[in-house]
């Protein structure tokens, strides 16, 4: 039985990949995919997952649109056009699918699906987390409706991307994130801690052109990104964000797991940092750790494993 | 040459160790002992520091009494009484010294030890940063005039003591902490990361009876603080904190260290944080940590070889 699974996406070039390597999945029927800002704003990210289930010849699965706005919602969110292209498919302009996205909203999507397939559904949140917070607010039991929650973000004992504190996901809703780590106890978190281990080189990245239904596409939306990481981090690869959160859905032993209470910094200069009880002490008096989920972080992985991995669910 | 010295410190059970260490050290020459706040009131830490001066027949080293409040200067300060003991010296009640405090502010005797012998004045700061941060506001060239500033404190990569996201320390005063990192770019920090790699076990502890000048007393004043790691970390020994920060004025070499700006956060439940900007991407953008000076932060310990070296010093 393939796992149940909602994808709650910002395409977005890694989200792309993501998304086209799910589909080349067959441990995941994927069930819809909800749209959320971060990359690009809400309505390209809409545009570009229906764009994308047109080319991998998937229409038939809906995209739901999902929040304009952080929890907070008032300043102007902030866009990483700089990092996937003011497209989201790094400049590349390839064709949009004409398709309208289904009725409803994200949030609502994610419950009714919850309800239909109690314990079955596994939510893939590869942005910003207001989404899944709105989602529990409408519906405070959904987490044990849930299968799982499998989230693409965060920094615990390595620098951010965003500034040295902050991960780009957390970073664009850190109220969205706390709501969803006090109150979702089955929540897997893939941060920087692990995805700062595992690069596509340039070359493999070459290596894609031909090669399977999407090789060709993958390849050419990759190179603005690639240009980004050669800029910022003095290298010829990219990392691998929201594949290797694909892959814990599928491989959750690709990973080395630490449980704990998160806490996230919702203010200040570190905006975004996520904090983990590592239950090394007992704790003298209160703080906001206490009475907190065991949320499970991945601190390690085989990041030569989950390479391949990735590389040949991009080239089938 | 021995290393001028000043110890801002606040008595406490691993102060005490740390103190008769270095009074027990020929490669430092202690110029005064500056009190602070932290593991207990700065009354009791002017006290305390008068009677270790006492105990090490070195009543000729003076003693400067420093702030009694952090920067903010609103809250009540949090004393650590239940680490140290009500006395500091772990509910021993030792016979306190009848000996009075040298005139003027710590913050007073730093600025003008590091004019009387700019380039050679190491300061060891054991506490809450708040008597190094008014010297540096009461003489702005200070860091120039000092050798180098070694800080005991901070948590970057690991959880902290009082809380998950911080160390005792910083959070005491991380107003002031972020004063000292943004200014003093020849700076050491000795924090969590490598203080939690060291460890004197119980029965070391009691290998320290009738040991040297003050084997004893340590042993005694130390068996209230082996109570609390007892109860709170599992385990039959002692972190050696301030005793370590020694060891990095003596040997640096025993740690080793890392360079990068640092930022304190000062509000929210991470109140107190240290994070590093680890210096391996160039950001987009604006942060607070660009333009900060290098601090050295120390990651890396030889745990076994420091250990050796503190018990040493404490039993000679």
């Amino acid at each position: 039985m393939p796992i149940k699974l909602i994808i709650d996406t910002d395409p977005g070039v890694d989200d792309s990949m993501a998304i086209l390597a799910a589909f080349n999945s067959p441990e995941v029927e994927i069930l819809g995919l909800t749209s959320i800002y971060g990359n690009v704003p809400t309505p390209m990210a809409t545009r570009n997952a229906l764009t994308l289930c047109h080319l991998a010849g998937r229409s038939d699965v809906p995209v739901v649109e999902g929040a304009h706005k952080s929890l907070r919602g008032v300043a102007k969110e902030r866009i990483a056009d700089f990092v996937h292209g003011s497209d989201g498919f790094g400049n590349t302009n390839p064709p949009l699918a004409e398709a309208s996205p289904a009725p409803g909203s994200a949030a609502e999507f994610i419950v009714r699906c919850a309800r239909e397939h109690p314990g079955e559904v596994v939510v893939l949140a590869l942005a910003a987390l207001t989404n899944v917070a709105l989602a529990l607010h409408l519906d405070p039991q959904l987490p044990e409706k849930l299968n799982r929650l499998v989230v693409l973000g965060g920094a615990f004992n390595v620098n951010g991307n965003v500034n040295p504190a902050a991960e780009a996901n957390i970073f664009g809703d850190p109220d969205a994130a706390n709501v969803v780590f006090s109150r979702v106890p089955n929540c897997y978190v893939v941060g920087l801690d692990v995805t700062h281990q595992c690069k596509i080189t340039a070359r493999q990245l070459d290596g894609l052109q031909g090669r399977g239904r999407h090789g060709t596409f993958l390849r050419s939306i990759s190179q603005f990104y690639l240009g980004y990481h050669r800029r910022v981090y003095d290298m010829e690869a990219v990392y691998v964000h929201d594949t290797a959160a694909l892959a814990a859905v599928v491989d959750p032993a690709l990973f080395d797991w630490e449980e704990g209470g998160v806490v996230v910094v919702t203010d200040g200069p570190a905006k975004g940092r996520t904090i983990r009880d590592e239950g090394h002490k007992r704790w003298v008096g209160t703080n906001e750790w206490q009475g907190l989920p065991a949320i499970k972080v991945a601190l390690g992985v085989r990041s030569e494993r989950l390479v391949s991995w990735v590389l040949d669910r991009m080239a089938r």
